[in-house]
């Protein structure tokens, strides 16, 4: 299934993308995208539902993020061997993990807000993993058994106040709008391969990530079941796994988000992100 | 107020302790304890209500965390001068920002679970703040009147999974039970200086950490507003805002959590914890 979210911001209701590509109404079927309502049993009662039974929305106008809120917004950092290089480190001998402030969660064609302070807003294209089961000292071999669906993610980060700032990265990642999530979540039943996804970014049209997700470090199965040794996953947290090479703070001169820049990016199958840059207020 | 929740773990009725040390239930007038039903706003409502007119709880067994949830566990890292130094790092400039997974939300009373493959866990006496209000972009003027109260935290660390697993420190914050909350959230108009609070932690009945909260680098007001300039704090969202010294990381030789010990500790008005640490299963 593509699960997928619709209507004014704060107002978004749940949907589903049917065969032909129609939005159908969900939200009498199931709670509002978050926690135990995407978790892999409840998917599994969404999907005896015949998508021809439910209503059609002629007019489904703006697309929300799939997911009304998470539990966590977890991210691996340096997963991919050329992005690591290009910002000048070594690839982790282990998963490098932080967090995103929840409150970043935000839609797939919402504007991304630069900070009042921001010099260095910086773009990151990557494959989200959405959990769907409680997950703890989880093997690898099991580990994607525990995961609901993927989506795309723009990890937007600020690397001045992520490097700059004092210690952890997290200051750096989780401004209002710095996390776009969708526009669909794909069960991961669509999914057969996480490891083998083309995955894009375009700054103004022009292509600046292209990668695939076979170049990642750590896989998913590794990511999961590594981050199971550390603590709980909850049904409905969610993991960006990590951006390849192609961001500005890797490019020679540096290049950095200004108001009107736009960034189109997907990962593949899971849709197409597009936002504008715009001053925040 | 003094808010609480009590009940079996996951069946818990938000509380009202009156005037008498006696649990009223609250749960005809609150949504439980999280989010937007501990804003500044609902507390505002509440106060409103006549303890007398609740019903009495003779026997109110329990007693768990006394959030519900969280939206986001922030912690300040190294804000007191003496721990700094104890774990050989130099005072911070500016905050030092990290966050807990929110799965490790814990009642006080329940065992630490001392994870699987854990050599180093360590124990953290710390001041929390719960914020009452969206903030983003606060001055320190203003910032305490988006605090809807303050508990007493145990900001449980695996010293070498925060440390010695590569990046950044929430691998080592984040274990299921590592986040004791409670026993109360006082609200904010109880607590008139958050500086001015003792706070000690004692191990199997010995006192190894005693400071006062007049020792935080930096204060409450600062770091919420801090906090707000990179990203949106709300409703529901709680701060651990970092340990003095005395812990099993600083002393010589080194100490940690072996099972049967027992953790005892108190923020001055917020209430005391007590728990036991056990082997996780």
């Amino acid at each position: 299934m593509k699960l997928l979210r619709y209507g004014p911001k704060g107002q978004e209701k749940p949907g589903l993308l049917d065969a032909e590509g129609r939005v159908r109404d969900l939200s009498g079927k199931t709670d509002d995208f978050a926690g135990a309502a995407i978790s892999v049993d409840a998917l599994a009662r969404l999907r005896d539902v015949d998508p021809d039974s439910l209503p059609l929305v002629d007019e489904p106008g703006r697309i929300g993020s799939c997911l009304a809120s998470v539990g966590n917004f977890f991210c691996i950092g340096l997963n991919y061997a050329k992005h690591a290089a290009e910002t000048g480190a070594t690839p982790p001998a282990e998963p490098i993990l932080f967090s995103k402030a929840t409150s970043s969660l935000s839609g797939p064609f919402d504007p991304v807000e630069i900070p009042r302070a921001s010099e260095k807003t910086d773009w990151e294209v990557e494959l989200g993993v959405v959990i769907g089961r409680e997950t703890l000292y989880v093997s690898e071999a099991d580990a994607l058994d525990h995961v609901a669906g993927y989506c795309t993610i723009n990890d937007v980060s600020e690397r001045a106040f992520q490097a700059e700032r004092g210690g952890q990265w997290i200051k750096g990642k989780s401004a209002p709008t710095f996390g776009p999530v969708g526009p669909y979540l794909v069960t991961a039943d669509e999914v057969p391969d996480p490891q083998k996804l083309r995955l894009w970014l375009k700054l103004n049209g022009e292509t600046v990530q292209d990668s695939d997700t076979s170049d990642m470090i750590f896989g998913v199965a590794q990511i999961v079941s590594y981050m199971s040794q550390f603590m709980k996953l909850m049904p409905g947290d969610v993991i960006a796994t990590g951006t390849p090479s192609g961001v500005g703070l890797g490019m020679k001169p540096q290049r950095f988000l200004k108001p009107g820049d736009t960034m189109e990016l997907e990962v593949e199958g899971l849709g197409v992100q597009k936002q504008e840059a715009v001053a925040a207020t």
